[in-house]
Protein backbone atom coordinates (compact mmCIF):
# COMPACT_ATOMS: atom_id res chain seq x y z
CA UNK A 1 0.00 0.00 0.00
CA UNK A 2 1.18 3.60 -0.70
CA UNK A 3 4.09 2.55 -2.11
CA UNK A 4 4.95 5.70 -3.46
CA UNK A 5 4.61 7.56 -0.11
CA UNK A 6 8.54 7.99 1.38
CA UNK A 7 9.31 5.61 4.42
CA UNK A 8 10.57 6.59 7.50
CA UNK A 9 13.75 5.40 9.23
CA UNK A 10 14.70 4.45 12.44
CA UNK A 11 17.23 4.39 14.93
CA UNK A 12 17.98 2.37 17.74
CA UNK A 13 19.75 4.66 19.76
CA UNK A 14 21.85 4.03 23.16
CA UNK A 15 21.40 6.49 26.26
CA UNK A 16 24.27 5.35 27.98
CA UNK A 17 24.33 4.03 31.82
CA UNK A 18 22.50 7.19 33.54
CA UNK A 19 24.28 10.55 33.52
CA UNK A 20 22.55 12.20 30.42
CA UNK A 21 25.61 13.79 29.27
CA UNK A 22 27.11 10.05 28.68
CA UNK A 23 25.06 9.97 24.97
CA UNK A 24 27.01 10.08 22.39
CA UNK A 25 27.00 12.97 20.24
CA UNK A 26 25.57 11.27 17.59
CA UNK A 27 22.86 9.79 19.84
CA UNK A 28 22.06 13.15 21.29
CA UNK A 29 21.78 14.58 17.45
CA UNK A 30 19.48 12.10 16.16
CA UNK A 31 17.18 12.90 19.20
CA UNK A 32 17.34 16.66 18.24
CA UNK A 33 15.85 16.02 15.11
CA UNK A 34 13.29 13.37 15.45
CA UNK A 35 9.87 13.29 14.68
CA UNK A 36 9.55 10.48 17.25
CA UNK A 37 11.13 8.90 20.14
CA UNK A 38 10.06 5.56 22.32
CA UNK A 39 11.80 5.70 25.06
CA UNK A 40 12.74 2.96 28.01
CA UNK A 41 12.74 2.97 31.58
CA UNK A 42 16.48 3.22 31.95
CA UNK A 43 16.60 6.01 29.42
CA UNK A 44 17.72 9.34 31.30
CA UNK A 45 14.68 11.60 31.31
CA UNK A 46 16.39 14.46 30.89
CA UNK A 47 17.74 13.42 27.15
CA UNK A 48 14.11 14.40 26.47
CA UNK A 49 14.57 17.99 27.21
CA UNK A 50 16.33 17.88 23.70
CA UNK A 51 13.54 17.17 21.42
CA UNK A 52 12.54 19.22 18.88
CA UNK A 53 9.81 21.12 19.27
CA UNK A 54 6.50 19.63 18.48
CA UNK A 55 8.00 15.94 18.48
CA UNK A 56 5.95 13.15 19.82
CA UNK A 57 7.19 11.78 23.08
CA UNK A 58 6.04 7.93 23.47
CA UNK A 59 7.10 5.83 27.34
CA UNK A 60 7.53 2.16 26.18
CA UNK A 61 8.70 1.68 29.79
CA UNK A 62 10.08 -1.39 30.79
CA UNK A 63 9.94 -2.19 34.67
CA UNK A 64 11.26 -5.67 35.92
CA UNK A 65 7.66 -8.30 35.94
CA UNK A 66 5.62 -4.99 35.04
CA UNK A 67 5.99 -4.34 31.06
CA UNK A 68 3.84 -1.64 30.14
CA UNK A 69 4.14 -2.08 27.08
CA UNK A 70 4.93 -5.65 24.96
CA UNK A 71 7.87 -6.17 23.11
CA UNK A 72 5.42 -7.02 20.00
CA UNK A 73 3.82 -3.68 20.98
CA UNK A 74 6.94 -1.74 20.76
CA UNK A 75 7.95 -3.29 17.29
CA UNK A 76 4.22 -2.30 15.54
CA UNK A 77 4.36 1.08 17.19
CA UNK A 78 8.06 1.68 15.51
CA UNK A 79 6.80 0.29 12.32
CA UNK A 80 3.73 1.93 12.12
CA UNK A 81 5.44 5.31 12.46
CA UNK A 82 8.24 4.33 10.41
CA UNK A 83 5.86 3.77 7.48
CA UNK A 84 4.37 6.96 8.11
CA UNK A 85 7.23 8.21 7.32
CA UNK A 86 8.32 9.94 10.21
CA UNK A 87 11.82 9.46 11.34
CA UNK A 88 12.07 7.52 14.68
CA UNK A 89 14.73 7.49 17.69
CA UNK A 90 14.27 4.45 19.57
CA UNK A 91 15.78 5.46 23.05
CA UNK A 92 17.22 2.56 24.89
CA UNK A 93 19.44 2.81 28.40
CA UNK A 94 22.42 1.41 27.95
CA UNK A 95 23.50 -0.27 24.56
CA UNK A 96 21.08 -1.54 21.84
CA UNK A 97 22.97 -4.68 21.65
CA UNK A 98 23.77 -5.93 25.04
CA UNK A 99 20.76 -7.09 26.62
CA UNK A 100 18.93 -4.17 24.89
CA UNK A 101 17.19 -6.14 22.33
CA UNK A 102 17.92 -3.65 20.06
CA UNK A 103 18.68 -6.30 17.05
CA UNK A 104 14.92 -7.80 17.85
CA UNK A 105 13.34 -4.74 17.26
CA UNK A 106 15.65 -3.93 13.92
CA UNK A 107 14.99 -7.23 12.67
CA UNK A 108 11.64 -6.96 12.92
CA UNK A 109 11.82 -3.54 11.07
CA UNK A 110 13.35 -5.19 8.83
CA UNK A 111 11.59 -7.71 8.13
CA UNK A 112 8.60 -5.26 6.96
CA UNK A 113 11.06 -3.32 4.64
CA UNK A 114 11.84 -0.48 7.46
CA UNK A 115 15.94 0.70 7.48
CA UNK A 116 17.20 0.76 10.94
CA UNK A 117 20.34 2.08 12.28
CA UNK A 118 21.97 1.44 15.43
CA UNK A 119 24.01 3.80 17.36
CA UNK A 120 25.97 2.36 20.17
CA UNK A 121 26.08 3.84 23.79
CA UNK A 122 27.24 3.30 27.32
CA UNK A 123 26.68 0.36 28.73
CA UNK A 124 25.73 0.43 32.79
CA UNK A 125 28.56 -1.84 33.48
CA UNK A 126 31.30 0.65 31.78
CA UNK A 127 29.42 4.33 33.36
CA UNK A 128 30.29 1.99 36.51
CA UNK A 129 33.19 1.33 35.66
CA UNK A 130 34.38 4.52 35.25
CA UNK A 131 32.11 6.38 37.90
CA UNK A 132 33.02 4.00 40.48
CA UNK A 133 37.18 3.58 39.64
CA UNK A 134 37.30 -0.22 38.79
CA UNK A 135 39.27 -0.85 36.10
CA UNK A 136 37.96 -4.21 33.97
CA UNK A 137 41.09 -4.81 32.97
CA UNK A 138 44.52 -3.97 34.38
CA UNK A 139 48.24 -5.35 34.00
CA UNK A 140 49.28 -8.09 36.44
CA UNK A 141 45.45 -8.25 37.41
CA UNK A 142 43.03 -8.19 35.00
CA UNK A 143 43.44 -9.28 31.22
CA UNK A 144 40.15 -10.63 30.40
CA UNK A 145 36.41 -9.84 31.23
CA UNK A 146 33.03 -11.18 31.08
CA UNK A 147 29.52 -9.98 30.82
CA UNK A 148 26.91 -12.33 31.94
CA UNK A 149 23.07 -11.53 33.11
CA UNK A 150 22.00 -12.59 36.57
CA UNK A 151 18.55 -13.12 35.48
CA UNK A 152 17.07 -16.96 34.48
CA UNK A 153 17.27 -17.37 30.97
CA UNK A 154 13.64 -16.87 29.43
CA UNK A 155 14.55 -19.56 26.99
CA UNK A 156 17.05 -22.48 27.11
CA UNK A 157 18.42 -21.89 23.00
CA UNK A 158 21.89 -21.60 24.17
CA UNK A 159 24.16 -22.09 27.11
CA UNK A 160 22.16 -21.56 30.29
CA UNK A 161 25.43 -19.15 32.03
CA UNK A 162 27.44 -21.50 33.84
CA UNK A 163 28.50 -18.73 36.75
CA UNK A 164 31.12 -21.04 38.21
CA UNK A 165 32.99 -21.63 34.39
CA UNK A 166 32.62 -18.25 33.65
CA UNK A 167 34.60 -17.36 37.26
CA UNK A 168 37.14 -19.61 35.89
CA UNK A 169 37.86 -18.60 32.44
CA UNK A 170 38.01 -14.97 33.09
CA UNK A 171 39.71 -12.32 35.67
CA UNK A 172 36.96 -9.67 36.17
CA UNK A 173 33.22 -10.98 36.44
CA UNK A 174 30.35 -8.68 35.43
CA UNK A 175 26.78 -9.89 36.12
CA UNK A 176 23.76 -7.53 35.17
CA UNK A 177 20.50 -7.77 36.03
CA UNK A 178 21.42 -9.95 39.12
CA UNK A 179 19.99 -7.77 42.33
CA UNK A 180 17.30 -10.20 43.06
CA UNK A 181 19.37 -13.17 42.69
CA UNK A 182 23.09 -11.40 44.11
CA UNK A 183 23.15 -13.70 47.53
CA UNK A 184 22.88 -16.72 45.09
CA UNK A 185 25.23 -15.22 42.62
CA UNK A 186 27.47 -14.15 45.01
CA UNK A 187 27.66 -17.53 46.60
CA UNK A 188 27.98 -19.27 43.87
CA UNK A 189 30.83 -17.02 42.97
CA UNK A 190 33.04 -17.27 46.39
CA UNK A 191 32.59 -21.19 45.95
CA UNK A 192 35.43 -20.32 42.89
CA UNK A 193 36.65 -17.44 43.96
CA UNK A 194 37.07 -18.14 47.40
CA UNK A 195 35.44 -15.75 50.09
CA UNK A 196 38.27 -12.97 50.17
CA UNK A 197 37.77 -12.17 46.54
CA UNK A 198 37.38 -8.92 45.85
CA UNK A 199 33.75 -6.94 44.57
CA UNK A 200 31.56 -4.12 43.93
CA UNK A 201 28.11 -3.62 43.46
CA UNK A 202 27.29 -0.43 42.06
CA UNK A 203 23.66 0.34 42.16
CA UNK A 204 22.68 3.45 39.96
CA UNK A 205 25.36 3.61 38.18
CA UNK A 206 26.43 7.23 37.11
CA UNK A 207 23.45 8.64 38.71
CA UNK A 208 23.04 11.53 40.91
CA UNK A 209 22.60 8.45 43.77
CA UNK A 210 24.89 6.23 42.83
CA UNK A 211 25.81 3.76 45.61
CA UNK A 212 29.08 1.44 45.73
CA UNK A 213 29.00 -1.37 47.84
CA UNK A 214 32.74 -2.78 48.22
CA UNK A 215 34.30 -5.39 49.50
CA UNK A 216 34.81 -9.55 49.75
CA UNK A 217 32.23 -11.84 48.35
CA UNK A 218 31.58 -12.93 52.41
CA UNK A 219 31.39 -9.13 52.91
CA UNK A 220 28.82 -8.82 50.19
CA UNK A 221 26.86 -11.92 50.21
CA UNK A 222 26.24 -10.61 53.76
CA UNK A 223 24.71 -7.49 52.75
CA UNK A 224 22.97 -9.24 49.92
CA UNK A 225 21.17 -11.03 52.15
CA UNK A 226 20.12 -7.97 54.41
CA UNK A 227 18.50 -7.24 51.10
CA UNK A 228 20.75 -4.12 50.55
CA UNK A 229 21.09 -4.90 46.51
CA UNK A 230 18.94 -2.97 44.40
CA UNK A 231 17.56 -2.74 40.85
CA UNK A 232 19.38 -1.67 38.79
CA UNK A 233 22.81 -3.03 39.71
CA UNK A 234 26.24 -3.71 38.14
CA UNK A 235 28.35 -6.41 40.24
CA UNK A 236 31.68 -6.59 39.55
CA UNK A 237 33.89 -9.46 40.80
CA UNK A 238 37.79 -9.52 40.50
CA UNK A 239 40.95 -8.14 41.80
CA UNK A 240 40.92 -5.00 39.85
CA UNK A 241 38.53 -4.19 42.07
CA UNK A 242 40.85 -3.49 44.72
CA UNK A 243 42.46 -0.93 43.01
CA UNK A 244 39.93 1.28 43.54
CA UNK A 245 41.48 2.93 46.62
CA UNK A 246 44.53 4.25 44.46
CA UNK A 247 41.91 6.22 42.29
CA UNK A 248 40.62 8.74 44.54
CA UNK A 249 42.36 11.72 45.80
CA UNK A 250 41.62 11.07 49.70
CA UNK A 251 43.33 13.08 52.72
CA UNK A 252 46.56 10.89 52.04
CA UNK A 253 46.80 12.05 48.33
CA UNK A 254 47.70 15.44 49.15
CA UNK A 255 51.42 16.84 47.95
CA UNK B 1 57.04 23.65 46.07
CA UNK B 2 54.66 26.46 44.92
CA UNK B 3 51.90 25.17 47.57
CA UNK B 4 50.24 28.04 46.67
CA UNK B 5 49.88 27.58 43.34
CA UNK B 6 46.43 25.70 42.09
CA UNK B 7 46.44 22.74 40.76
CA UNK B 8 45.11 21.61 37.75
CA UNK B 9 43.20 18.08 37.33
CA UNK B 10 43.49 15.87 34.56
CA UNK B 11 40.42 14.21 32.50
CA UNK B 12 41.13 10.68 31.13
CA UNK B 13 38.57 10.82 28.62
CA UNK B 14 37.17 7.90 25.93
CA UNK B 15 37.04 8.94 22.40
CA UNK B 16 35.53 6.07 21.25
CA UNK B 17 36.15 3.43 18.74
CA UNK B 18 36.65 5.82 15.46
CA UNK B 19 33.33 7.63 13.83
CA UNK B 20 34.18 11.21 15.59
CA UNK B 21 30.30 11.06 16.60
CA UNK B 22 30.69 8.34 19.09
CA UNK B 23 32.49 10.33 21.66
CA UNK B 24 30.07 11.08 24.37
CA UNK B 25 29.07 14.93 24.91
CA UNK B 26 30.97 14.46 28.63
CA UNK B 27 34.07 14.03 26.54
CA UNK B 28 33.03 16.52 23.90
CA UNK B 29 32.35 19.60 26.40
CA UNK B 30 35.98 18.27 28.19
CA UNK B 31 37.87 18.61 25.42
CA UNK B 32 36.65 21.56 24.15
CA UNK B 33 38.14 23.73 27.08
CA UNK B 34 40.90 21.67 27.77
CA UNK B 35 44.32 23.58 27.75
CA UNK B 36 45.91 20.60 27.31
CA UNK B 37 45.01 17.62 25.45
CA UNK B 38 47.58 14.66 25.39
CA UNK B 39 46.24 12.38 22.54
CA UNK B 40 46.44 9.14 21.55
CA UNK B 41 47.16 6.74 18.00
CA UNK B 42 43.42 5.34 17.87
CA UNK B 43 42.30 8.64 19.42
CA UNK B 44 40.01 10.29 16.53
CA UNK B 45 42.23 13.00 14.88
CA UNK B 46 38.80 14.34 13.61
CA UNK B 47 38.08 15.63 17.37
CA UNK B 48 41.07 18.13 18.13
CA UNK B 49 39.38 20.56 15.55
CA UNK B 50 37.03 20.94 18.82
CA UNK B 51 39.73 22.37 20.57
CA UNK B 52 39.50 25.74 21.67
CA UNK B 53 42.20 27.99 20.41
CA UNK B 54 45.67 28.33 21.78
CA UNK B 55 44.40 24.35 23.48
CA UNK B 56 48.23 22.69 23.66
CA UNK B 57 47.67 19.31 21.55
CA UNK B 58 50.50 16.53 22.70
CA UNK B 59 50.43 13.13 20.14
CA UNK B 60 51.37 10.37 23.04
CA UNK B 61 50.65 7.99 19.99
CA UNK B 62 51.62 4.19 20.66
CA UNK B 63 51.77 2.00 17.65
CA UNK B 64 51.97 -1.74 18.45
CA UNK B 65 55.66 -2.42 19.26
CA UNK B 66 57.00 1.50 18.25
CA UNK B 67 55.99 3.30 21.18
CA UNK B 68 56.80 7.55 20.34
CA UNK B 69 56.23 7.97 24.19
CA UNK B 70 56.81 5.62 26.92
CA UNK B 71 54.24 4.79 29.99
CA UNK B 72 56.56 6.35 32.24
CA UNK B 73 56.62 9.42 30.32
CA UNK B 74 53.08 9.97 29.30
CA UNK B 75 52.48 9.80 32.94
CA UNK B 76 55.12 12.28 33.80
CA UNK B 77 53.71 14.95 30.93
CA UNK B 78 50.18 14.96 32.76
CA UNK B 79 51.72 14.94 35.98
CA UNK B 80 53.42 17.90 35.05
CA UNK B 81 51.08 20.02 32.82
CA UNK B 82 48.44 19.23 36.11
CA UNK B 83 50.87 20.76 38.25
CA UNK B 84 51.32 23.63 36.42
CA UNK B 85 47.41 24.52 36.91
CA UNK B 86 46.36 23.69 33.49
CA UNK B 87 43.12 21.49 33.03
CA UNK B 88 44.40 18.13 30.82
CA UNK B 89 41.99 15.81 29.04
CA UNK B 90 43.76 12.71 27.99
CA UNK B 91 41.84 11.58 24.87
CA UNK B 92 42.17 7.87 24.60
CA UNK B 93 40.68 5.28 21.75
CA UNK B 94 37.77 3.38 23.09
CA UNK B 95 37.43 3.05 26.80
CA UNK B 96 39.93 4.04 29.25
CA UNK B 97 39.48 1.21 31.46
CA UNK B 98 39.15 -1.38 28.67
CA UNK B 99 42.44 -2.56 28.01
CA UNK B 100 43.33 1.56 27.81
CA UNK B 101 45.88 1.61 31.00
CA UNK B 102 43.64 4.65 32.18
CA UNK B 103 44.00 3.46 35.71
CA UNK B 104 47.79 3.82 35.42
CA UNK B 105 48.09 7.00 34.58
CA UNK B 106 45.51 8.02 37.30
CA UNK B 107 47.18 6.08 40.45
CA UNK B 108 49.94 7.75 39.03
CA UNK B 109 48.43 11.06 38.90
CA UNK B 110 46.97 10.18 42.45
CA UNK B 111 49.73 9.43 44.19
CA UNK B 112 51.68 13.00 42.93
CA UNK B 113 48.31 14.49 44.65
CA UNK B 114 46.88 15.08 41.42
CA UNK B 115 42.89 14.58 41.29
CA UNK B 116 42.03 12.52 38.14
CA UNK B 117 38.27 11.90 36.41
CA UNK B 118 37.77 8.80 34.27
CA UNK B 119 34.65 9.64 31.41
CA UNK B 120 34.30 6.31 29.62
CA UNK B 121 33.97 5.81 25.51
CA UNK B 122 32.37 3.39 23.91
CA UNK B 123 35.30 0.68 23.20
CA UNK B 124 35.81 -0.70 20.10
CA UNK B 125 34.07 -3.92 20.41
CA UNK B 126 30.80 -1.99 21.08
CA UNK B 127 31.40 -0.08 17.82
CA UNK B 128 32.14 -2.84 16.10
CA UNK B 129 28.71 -4.73 17.07
CA UNK B 130 26.32 -1.81 16.10
CA UNK B 131 28.13 -0.47 13.02
CA UNK B 132 28.60 -4.10 11.41
CA UNK B 133 25.32 -4.96 13.27
CA UNK B 134 26.59 -7.69 15.53
CA UNK B 135 24.35 -8.32 18.18
CA UNK B 136 26.82 -9.62 21.24
CA UNK B 137 23.36 -10.79 23.39
CA UNK B 138 19.97 -11.88 21.66
CA UNK B 139 17.37 -14.03 23.25
CA UNK B 140 17.56 -17.93 22.11
CA UNK B 141 21.54 -16.85 21.15
CA UNK B 142 23.83 -15.63 23.68
CA UNK B 143 22.90 -14.48 27.26
CA UNK B 144 27.12 -14.02 28.38
CA UNK B 145 30.00 -12.39 26.28
CA UNK B 146 33.62 -12.23 27.12
CA UNK B 147 35.80 -9.91 26.05
CA UNK B 148 39.57 -11.12 26.03
CA UNK B 149 43.05 -9.89 24.46
CA UNK B 150 44.42 -11.05 21.56
CA UNK B 151 48.23 -10.32 22.90
CA UNK B 152 50.46 -12.68 24.95
CA UNK B 153 50.40 -10.97 28.73
CA UNK B 154 53.41 -8.97 29.55
CA UNK B 155 53.00 -10.33 32.69
CA UNK B 156 51.90 -13.41 34.65
CA UNK B 157 50.46 -11.61 37.94
CA UNK B 158 47.24 -13.11 37.06
CA UNK B 159 45.13 -15.77 34.78
CA UNK B 160 46.58 -16.28 31.65
CA UNK B 161 43.96 -15.88 28.82
CA UNK B 162 43.03 -19.52 28.55
CA UNK B 163 41.01 -18.84 25.45
CA UNK B 164 39.41 -22.35 25.14
CA UNK B 165 38.30 -22.19 28.46
CA UNK B 166 36.53 -19.16 27.86
CA UNK B 167 35.00 -20.48 24.50
CA UNK B 168 33.36 -23.38 26.88
CA UNK B 169 32.13 -20.95 29.89
CA UNK B 170 30.38 -17.84 27.68
CA UNK B 171 28.12 -17.39 24.29
CA UNK B 172 29.59 -14.69 22.63
CA UNK B 173 33.65 -14.21 22.44
CA UNK B 174 35.39 -11.05 21.61
CA UNK B 175 39.16 -10.70 21.44
CA UNK B 176 40.92 -7.45 20.49
CA UNK B 177 44.42 -6.78 19.72
CA UNK B 178 44.71 -10.36 18.26
CA UNK B 179 45.22 -9.67 14.50
CA UNK B 180 48.81 -10.95 14.43
CA UNK B 181 47.36 -13.86 16.71
CA UNK B 182 44.35 -14.14 14.19
CA UNK B 183 45.22 -18.01 13.08
CA UNK B 184 46.13 -19.36 16.06
CA UNK B 185 43.28 -17.66 18.04
CA UNK B 186 40.46 -18.81 15.70
CA UNK B 187 42.22 -22.46 15.55
CA UNK B 188 41.99 -22.69 19.44
CA UNK B 189 37.91 -21.72 18.96
CA UNK B 190 37.14 -24.00 16.46
CA UNK B 191 38.81 -26.87 18.01
CA UNK B 192 36.51 -26.05 21.06
CA UNK B 193 33.22 -24.46 18.93
CA UNK B 194 34.11 -26.37 15.40
CA UNK B 195 34.65 -25.56 12.21
CA UNK B 196 30.92 -23.96 11.47
CA UNK B 197 30.46 -21.79 13.96
CA UNK B 198 29.80 -18.63 13.26
CA UNK B 199 32.19 -15.51 13.29
CA UNK B 200 33.07 -11.77 12.15
CA UNK B 201 36.53 -9.77 12.10
CA UNK B 202 35.76 -6.11 12.20
CA UNK B 203 38.59 -3.95 11.02
CA UNK B 204 38.76 -0.08 11.42
CA UNK B 205 35.18 -0.47 13.09
CA UNK B 206 32.95 2.75 12.51
CA UNK B 207 35.10 4.23 10.35
CA UNK B 208 34.61 5.09 6.88
CA UNK B 209 36.74 2.37 5.80
CA UNK B 210 35.90 -0.47 8.14
CA UNK B 211 35.56 -3.63 6.86
CA UNK B 212 34.16 -7.34 7.89
CA UNK B 213 35.04 -10.32 6.92
CA UNK B 214 32.16 -12.94 7.84
CA UNK B 215 31.87 -16.86 7.81
CA UNK B 216 32.41 -19.98 10.06
CA UNK B 217 35.89 -19.97 11.78
CA UNK B 218 37.02 -22.33 9.10
CA UNK B 219 36.69 -19.93 6.31
CA UNK B 220 37.33 -17.06 8.97
CA UNK B 221 41.07 -19.24 9.45
CA UNK B 222 41.22 -19.57 6.18
CA UNK B 223 41.27 -15.51 5.50
CA UNK B 224 43.89 -14.97 8.50
CA UNK B 225 46.31 -17.33 7.16
CA UNK B 226 46.19 -15.63 4.23
CA UNK B 227 47.14 -12.26 5.99
CA UNK B 228 43.68 -10.50 5.61
CA UNK B 229 43.50 -9.37 9.68
CA UNK B 230 44.94 -5.85 9.87
CA UNK B 231 45.06 -3.77 12.86
CA UNK B 232 42.86 -2.31 14.52
CA UNK B 233 40.70 -5.60 14.53
CA UNK B 234 37.72 -6.75 16.80
CA UNK B 235 37.03 -10.56 16.51
CA UNK B 236 33.87 -11.96 17.92
CA UNK B 237 32.96 -15.32 17.39
CA UNK B 238 29.07 -17.04 18.36
CA UNK B 239 25.63 -17.79 17.17
CA UNK B 240 24.58 -13.98 17.22
CA UNK B 241 26.79 -13.15 14.10
CA UNK B 242 24.47 -14.96 11.88
CA UNK B 243 21.73 -13.19 12.72
CA UNK B 244 23.49 -10.19 10.93
CA UNK B 245 21.93 -11.12 7.45
CA UNK B 246 18.23 -9.86 8.79
CA UNK B 247 19.40 -6.53 10.78
CA UNK B 248 19.93 -4.86 7.16
CA UNK B 249 17.27 -3.87 4.69
CA UNK B 250 18.74 -5.36 1.45
CA UNK B 251 16.89 -6.33 -1.65
CA UNK B 252 14.71 -8.92 -0.22
CA UNK B 253 13.56 -6.46 2.15
CA UNK B 254 11.64 -4.20 0.04
CA UNK B 255 8.19 -4.20 0.45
Amino acid sequence: MAGSLEKGRVYIVGAGPGDPELITVKGLNLLRSADVIVYDRLAPKELLSHARKGAELIYAGKAPGAHSMSQEEINRLLLEKAKMGLTVVRLKGGDPLVFGRGEEECMFLVSHGIECHIVPGIPSFLGAAAYARIPLTSRGYSSSFAVVTGREAEDKGFKSVRLKDVARAVDTIIILMGASRSAEILGELAEVLGDNARGAIVMNATREDQLVLEGSLSELLELARKGAVKNPAVIIIGSPVSLRGKLWLGNAGSS
